[in-house]
């Protein structure tokens, strides 16, 4: 087994000292997660920060050779606990320095480095008139390469799919060093199994993403926002459905429940419908000719379903006011408690009413706080259990695997957007079935036979 | 090693006798192909029609234990040599009587049996105003779990996706008989590795479709067809990365060049523009107040690159005529040469004229005569090599061969749409390169390590 020193030694080699960190104050920082869970109790052998495939391939090689684990990462802002080391022999390979972007208009795409920052991608597309839709919330500080690990979601994908569906082709190092180029700038191949999307949302366990190939589309013409507010959750899901139906498929379909509209309203003084049992905020986008017809279609779905407010915003300065009330959830909610749980779950969206009812039930039997919020188009809700104190945090805890079960049962999913990471992990196999698990783990291994790639992500422990 | 009697016996016991072919006559039938390539030499033991996952399960399972090859096949539509047993070793499964659809209108998905024909669940869906989008030119006898395992094409994919687009879960059986559920009714879904999209475009050697969950969406409230035609090749092809930047996405874009316009002319006189090098067939959908602005921004970009004739259909008899002579294609060609080779090839959108280019000089070289006709907002060409005798047959498969060869340096995939098949096996380390490739057969391997799923079928001779 090599020394530390040794490993340090090598991959200087590799990539000169300068391209590194070392230092424990700088390493450190990478035992850190977006998700506010504890910070990882084994600090990284080192940093590399690379800058071309062949670097990242001579180090993966390596570790490969050396049975020394990699975890790759670029900004951290994960929320599943997905990018830290597990063991004291691992190195983390940041890719934040392979960031270019080539916006190729003609076929509308664009190739980036994984450590692009994805608002830094919608920017240089736009400049062509073109769109990269998926948004996660993070986007202005998230990484594409990040972003496409964790098939990242977001508001858009109701109406123009998650990262997954914009991801045409990538290169990728394999754990044995090897560089291989799956997929590419075809629009539809089918030539040998599709590992561009074996590979998207696989967490950083299979191989590392050096460069992106990314699906664009024509910047839609215009938008309109608006904002529907019900008695109660069960109406409000019950348009969701009714919209996603009526023909109309709207770009943004957002909810939030009360106790959220009054947190922010509390937060924002915007006006907000505090009486409400849920809002909706929804946008359609397209042709200017199409929206009002769209706008009109919504309204009479909601009126059939005895909406209580419906607000179209008529300017743009009215829509920012309206989407003020998305972006201001989470804030808002660091006024309710001390701290607070989250969580990405789906279900079918018929489903959802059921969902928000089921958290509220948990809430009340565990004796804690809930809210929630989401995107309702896809099913897809963020919940919220909080907690004062340390006590009161573990019963949150208790809540939300309960809820995880809950949802489950439903058919729906633990994770929607964020990955398993380690934090859902402990679900998978109620979730996808031991045969399912079993094929995933054979997979792993088939392509990770020593299991040096961010070890104990998805599977736990053992992988 | 059982007798070909024992392992009849054993597949009754589990699906009854009845459910079965062990008749040369029928058995035959299975050894067919629609690709019009030579029949299997290998008759397979029996053929079985199974009603349920579990039969499946317990007849894979079954022939896993003994090593027994198993090809699955419905409708046998593939039209690269997908689904033929290799081996005097085999049995067929046949999925056709799995053809359940249960469209779930509130969660815009269809539940279907892999045995559905494709046509079929467009009119379920359509029932309901919703579209199943995917269109391959086989759609009305084809079988969607033929379409999943080739991740078939067609003609709106260029807007809408293949068959991938629309596929979010599936229940499969393993090699081992285990029964998995991958994805499901939720829109997004991160928990795992993505093997929904792993076993889309499979072609049946990583495991046993035995039930799609689809997407589906609004159908669209109109749609208007019309016809461009242009000098060259260039333009045309400029003209189709001109239109697909424009703003406007066509639900269609098909190209054919010269000598495929005048076969048709010929074959249906219906007043098509035979002195044009190219023609562009467009239809645009959406609500019916941007139909005329969609035309119109089409017509701008064809007049600027020299368009020498633009014909919109007014009436849907009209747009009827327009289609004719898509669909007449084939027919029409039958009687420019006795025989004719295919292919299903793509390249990047902006290499399209290159490709066609490349087609006919490759054509000019080898003394043949070639056409074309294709999805040309995919940069998916159908090219067209004409025999009249044996030799020249050789001659077109030479031809062919190279074709694919220039394709790959071009960045294009050699199959798009029909899948790898037995009849591109032979290009896919050239396209993909040995590494990939190996992480393909270490996949495969995971999966099926007794290698009895379609061998032989993506990896050739040894898997």
């Amino acid at each position: 087994m090599l020394t530390k020193e040794d490993i340090r030694t090598h991959i200087a080699a590799f990539i000169g000292e300068k391209n590194m960190h070392t230092k424990q104050e700088d390493l450190v920082c990478y035992t850190y997660n977006a998700g506010g869970a504890a910070p990882s109790a084994f600090l990284p052998i080192l940093v590399a920060l690379p800058i071309t495939a062949e670097e990242v391939s001579k180090i993966v090689g390596f570790c490969n050779e050396h049975k020394i684990s990699v975890v790759t990462r670029s900004q951290g802002s994960g929320l599943s606990v997905n990018a830290i080391t597990e063991s004291d022999y691992s190195i983390i390979i940041s890719l934040q320095r392979m960031n270019s972007i080539t916006v190729e208009p003609e076929i509308l795409m664009a190739v980036v480095g994984p450590g692009a920052i994805t608002a830094d991608i919608k920017k240089a597309a736009a400049a062509h008139s073109l769109m990269y839709p998926p948004d996660p919330a993070s986007f202005t500080f998230s990484s594409i390469g990040g972003n496409v690990a964790t098939d990242a979601g977001g508001l858009q994908c109701v109406k123009y799919g998650t990262t997954k569906s914009c991801v045409t082709g990538m290169q990728v190092v394999l754990a044995s060093g090897e560089i291989i180029r799956a997929g590419g700038k075809c629009i539809k191949d089918v030539t040998g199994y599709n590992l561009t999307q074996l590979f998207t949302g696989s967490e950083g366990t299979l191989g590392v993403i050096t460069e992106i190939t990314l699906k664009l589309i024509p910047l839609p013409q215009a938008k309109r926002a608006m904002r529907v507010a019900f008695n109660n959750i069960e109406n409000a899901a019950k348009a969701v459905s009714a919209i996603m139906t009526s023909g109309v498929v709207p770009s943004i379909m957002e909810f939030q429940e009360q106790t959220l509209i009054r947190a922010v309203e509390d937060y924002t003084h915007a006006g907000l419908p505090v009486d409400a049992g849920a809002m909706l905020l929804i946008e359609v986008d397209g042709d200017v000719s199409t929206l009002k017809p769209q706008v009109e279609v919504i309204r009479r779905v909601c009126e059939q379903l005895g909406m209580v407010d419906f607000h179209v915003a008529e300017t743009a300065e009215e829509a920012e006011q309206l989407w003020v009330a998305r972006r201001s959830g989470l804030p808002a909610l660091a006024r309710v408690a001390k701290g607070r749980l989250g969580g990405d779950p789906a279900v079918p969206i018929n489903k959802l009413a059921q969902a928000v009812h089921m958290l509220f039930e948990v809430g009340k039997k565990h004796g804690i706080k809930v809210s929630c919020q989401g995107h309702a188009g896809d099913g897809n809700i963020h919940p919220h259990f909080f907690f004062n104190s340390d006590e009161e945090k573990k019963t949150a805890a208790k809540a939300r695997s309960e809820f995880h079960y809950e949802i489950i049962k439903m058919g729906g999913t633990v994770s929607a957007e964020h990955g398993v990471g380690r934090e859902k992990a402990p679900y998978i196999t109620k979730q996808l079935g031991e045969a399912q698990v079993g094929a995933m783990r054979a997979i792993k291994k088939a392509l990770d036979p020593n299991n040096i790639l961010n070890p104990g992500c998805i599977f736990g422990g053992q992988a």
